[in-house]
């Protein structure tokens, strides 16, 4: 597979209200969209930093991966998600390698990309989200 | 402060050795250099994604930092560090609104930056590093 760089790094927060402060003013990175992700159950505050954006995640609803990552670790980063250039081939790669999936066929994501997360079994303990741009 | 993207994202390993292959040989990104910083008493092995880097870390002595987040949370994603434009002006301006800071001086990093680290505390739990390029 071909990896273009990092896309994001994701971090959970339990309030996106308190949490962009630090970001969006004391770092002065520019905010790039916000969104409402529903089959992953988040909203998401997306910035720019000029090479990879940071994306806060906040949960909507109770059934939200992100209720479980709270209880379990409290705040803080959640993935790191990598770019590919074509996210079938890397699919086919990571199933022929034994790796891990958490999702077996791409899924839409945040801004509208084709994703698949790598379990952090297969990673030594790294959620791992790559992503196609559409 | 001028923040110019994301510089690398710092993996907690168990082992260099084991947890190489993923990074290496799976996702294909290739390999920038390795590094023992003693100061913070990490061995570190760097990986260039195209955008940004992946530094895997690996104790050095019983007494790191890396020990005691082993300990704590085991493996996983460590920091995240940001590329600053001048790091003097990141400090001042850092302190001046209250952030809280692990060390108050730039020190010397991997590859010879100077960086500095803010306590997650401020950020809402992510441990943040910001370097300049020297």
């Amino acid at each position: 597979m071909k990896i273009l760089g990092i896309e994001h790094v994701a971090i959970v927060t339990e309030s996106l209200e308190e949490a962009k402060p630090f970001w969006r003013d004391v770092l002065g990175i520019s905010h790039h969209s916000t969104e409402i992700v529903e089959s992953e159950g988040v909203k998401t505050d997306i910035y720019e930093t000029g090479r990879g954006k940071i994306e806060l995640l906040e949960r909507v609803g109770e059934d939200s991966a992100i209720t479980r990552f709270l209880e379990k670790r409290g705040e803080g980063i959640h993935h790191i998600c990598l770019e590919v250039e074509d996210i079938s081939v890397a699919i086919r790669e990571l199933r022929r390698r034994g790796i891990r999936l958490i999702n077996e066929n791409p899924r839409i994501g945040a801004e509208g990309y084709s994703v698949v997360f790598i379990h952090p079994e297969s990673t030594g303990g790294v959620l791992v989200e790559l992503c196609q741009r559409s």
